[in-house]
């Protein structure tokens, strides 16, 4: 294990995070708030931190899946470590792992909240829990690997472990152009948001807020009923955004080029808007039974819809009143999730896409057993490889999420409630049903049920994998007789 | 396709049911019930198709695995449709949907009943209700492949369709001896169980009941409260029974031909109880909490545990009123199920074991990419097709689950009503949770769930694809366009 490297990596994450936390500080001097000033000391703390840890370059440069793996799961926990101290101190959040399970929750774009009530807090705090969002919403590393300077050609085992879905596309040959482009896609995009809640006539500060959780596909709202108080035209704004976010950001590449035949042929963008088409369709007619007017129950099925399975999670009405039907719908696009390559969480669409049709491939051979299959999609082969890692991760998928309901109902609530609130954070969107309803919140929850969930959230963002390699006792095995025998050496 | 085959098939399954069902007809003459006419007559009338059918012997002996699915899905439809009328025409079960559901979950083996007052029935039809358990357990093709000669060497395909687990082993080179160990196995053990129970002062006619509905892993009680009036002797008889036969068989083969030390070694059987006794463990803990007697507490954990985990479905308690980590325990181990290749249902213990494996085996490739590992089961590499096939497997599972719970859900009950329903169907074991929990029934939901639930059973107890396939247009296109050619080809 090249123990030097992810060293520097964490000192380049830390220094990054530490500039991140001066932007709150700018709206602490515009709101007047003297919360800035605890921000401003943990920018200054955060950045010297990371310059001692970067002050020595890393003697060696190889890096290989292992080590992508773990300076990834480690930078976002250090990520959240630090981001949950300002909480912390200006006492806005009392308790730590409070604070903490908030953090997680910003940085992994879940959007699950402990706070029953969010208006109490500083502009300066929110926009702060609001950003959050907006940095893990396209990844740290995939921003360190666009700003920093880093040698050696190992930079996509950085990339893949950290991206979302069963296969990384470089879009261009190299990974710092394609990290380069990914950011500005995204930040276009956020901006182009803002500026149409602004015509609005949404306030700035709100503008700003909603338009991260909307890019993240986060869902911290700022307001205590989310976006429920919001004039229809914002909430059609959301709406749109937040399933513009959860497609493939390699269509928007791939439209910025001109290539607009290939981008509509993408099959998995196709079957998303195929999901959320009758997703929408089935709750819409199951509300038009309660209500009579047609387009509140448009505007609040598709902005439900959109909001789940876009994993943003916020939300503008209370479906925990809506039928079974609609809850059971809002349940299996939880785990269907958004596109890969998008900033949405979830199984992913072409997961689900590449499983169906192994399952079609699979009868088929109960008709044909000697006839040869392949299963394509977007006119491409999948390859075995992708094939059996998107098997793997499914199965490791359903084990870690039941494992996690195990391990919370030890608060004994029911088991809707454990449920859905795993559900809620594995797949990294937000509200649940039941006690962790679109009005409920998190605190309910014990401190243990907290790092469980805050477990899930990350196990979800990261994909599985790069965090729970840490759980391997070879990964610490390997760091620490490395450092030995490096010791040794030295001493000869 | 060859249709003649099938249809031979089909006629030989329609004779045997015919002949069990003279077995009713006994048990009425012993208690005098005229019920038994109307089982006398279905007799007489199946006995008769079946001849029919099968007087013209099949030209074509050539049998794949596609005619193997065809065959059994159909053979299990047929016995279900037959095996219900004289439950309507006796009038005990007044609609046929509910007689036909009643008759699928008996010959599945699941055990979940339409009927809230079951001891309204007659004898006969409460003995032929438990009977259809014991006919379904081993599997009625097994039992045809025991009896009846086949001629050429595609028997395999038929076993292979109709056995449960990852892979099917011949015990012996022949499929035919297999199947007669198999039912001589399945028959001692039935006896065995039904002495012990009239050791322990149980009546006869309850014990062979009981002992059906134990050893096909089914659940169908003949009191209303199932087991919970017999005495702790009895119930811990039913408790080790339901273990024993949810191990898989080819340990008692094994042990038979005295090679013990294979039997002991084999990975499944022990963490089957591995599962068994962890699960018992916990829910005995938190039962603790409530009871003052630890002997009950033992018994109601370790009974409990038994019965879901081999999906049996026998009660001794209101498992609805324990705690959420115990009913959360309870859902876990529906799933999971019994050893592949007993008589028990759920996506079976040997799957897991594997998919375990692969979990691990992942790991470990991100950590040494490079390694070439396999996947070894009792000493033995699995096979990719064996991996292949429990992936898809799984996935399948899943996917027909959330259908499930979807189609379900038109009737409004609530998320767990229709997350345990389904999964108590399409895991074969009876009982769910909340309004469908051991004290209940499924008599509250509209035919069409009850159709859906039907198809669960089914699709549970044949493994999914022998069932699914029936849906492929390719199957009937076949059917219909061979029978076309070979009419031509007669005119020519």
């Amino acid at each position: 294990m090249n123990g030097s490297i992810i060293r520097y990596i964490l000192g380049s994450v830390v220094k990054i995070e530490g500039a991140f936390l001066f932007l709150p500080c700018l709206v602490a001097v515009c709101f007047g708030e003297c919360e800035g000033f605890v921000y401003l000391g943990m920018s200054a703390f955060c950045i010297l931190l990371g310059t001692v840890l970067t002050w020595r370059k890393p003697s060696n440069t190889v890096f290989y899946l292992k080590e992508g793996c773990v300076s990834t799961a480690l930078s976002w926990i250090i990520l959240s470590l630090f981001g949950a101290v300002p909480f912390f101190i200006t006492g806005e959040i009392p308790s730590y792992t409070d604070a903490l399970f908030e953090t997680v929750s910003g940085f992994t774009t879940t959007g699950a909240s402990i706070l029953s009530d969010v208006e109490a807090l500083s502009h300066t705090s929110l926009f702060w829990r609001s950003f959050t969002h907006w940095i893990g919403g396209m990844g740290v590393l995939v921003f360190l690997l666009a700003v920093i300077p880093m040698t050696g050609g190992s930079h996509m085992n950085l990339m893949r472990a950290e991206s979302p879905g069963p296969s990384v596309g470089k879009l261009v040959p190299k990974v710092k152009t394609t990290a380069r482009i990914l950011y500005l896609i995204y930040l276009g995009m956020t901006v182009l948001e803002i500026i149409l809640l602004l015509a609005g006539k949404m306030p700035l500060f709100d503008s700003l807020c909603i338009s991260f959780g909307t890019a993240g596909t986060g869902g911290f709202g700022i307001r205590n009923d989310s976006l429920a108080s919001y004039s229809p035209y914002l909430q059609w704004v959301v709406t749109v955004f937040m399933i513009l976010f959860g497609v493939n950001f390699n269509l928007y590449y791939l439209l910025l080029f001109r290539q607009v035949k290939k981008a509509l042929s993408m099959e998995e963008v196709r079957c998303y808007f195929l999901v959320i088409f009758t997703s929408s369709l089935i709750i819409f007619m199951s509300l038009l039974h309660t209500t009579a007017n047609t387009f509140k129950a448009l505007t609040d099925a598709c902005f439900q819809v959109a909001s789940i399975i876009t994993t943003t999670g916020f939300s503008t009405v209370d479906f925990q009143q809506w039928s079974e039907t609609c809850h059971t719908v809002l349940v299996m696009i939880m785990f269907i999730g958004a596109c890969a390559g998008s900033t949405g969480g979830g199984i992913k669409v072409s997961r689900f896409v590449i499983l169906v049709k192994s399952l079609i491939k699979e009868l088929v051979s109960y008709i044909h057993p000697k006839s040869i299959q392949k299963i394509k999609m977007d006119g491409k082969t999948v390859e075995h490889e992708v094939l059996r890692a998107t098997n793997v991760f499914f199965v490791t998928f359903i084990l870690v999420f039941s494992a996690s309901v195990l391990a919370v109902s030890v608060d004994d609530f029911d088991l809707i409630t454990n449920f859905t609130a795993v559900a809620a954070t594995i797949n990294n969107i937000g509200p649940g049903l039941a006690a962790v309803g679109p009005t409920c919140n998190f605190g309910i929850f014990s401190n243990f049920s907290k790092y469980v969930l805050m477990f899930d959230m990350l196990a979800g963002r990261l994909e599985l994998f790069p965090l729970l390699i840490l759980f391997h006792p070879a990964i610490w095995k390997d760091m620490f007789t490395k450092h030995r025998r490096r010791k040794k050496s030295s001493e000869n």
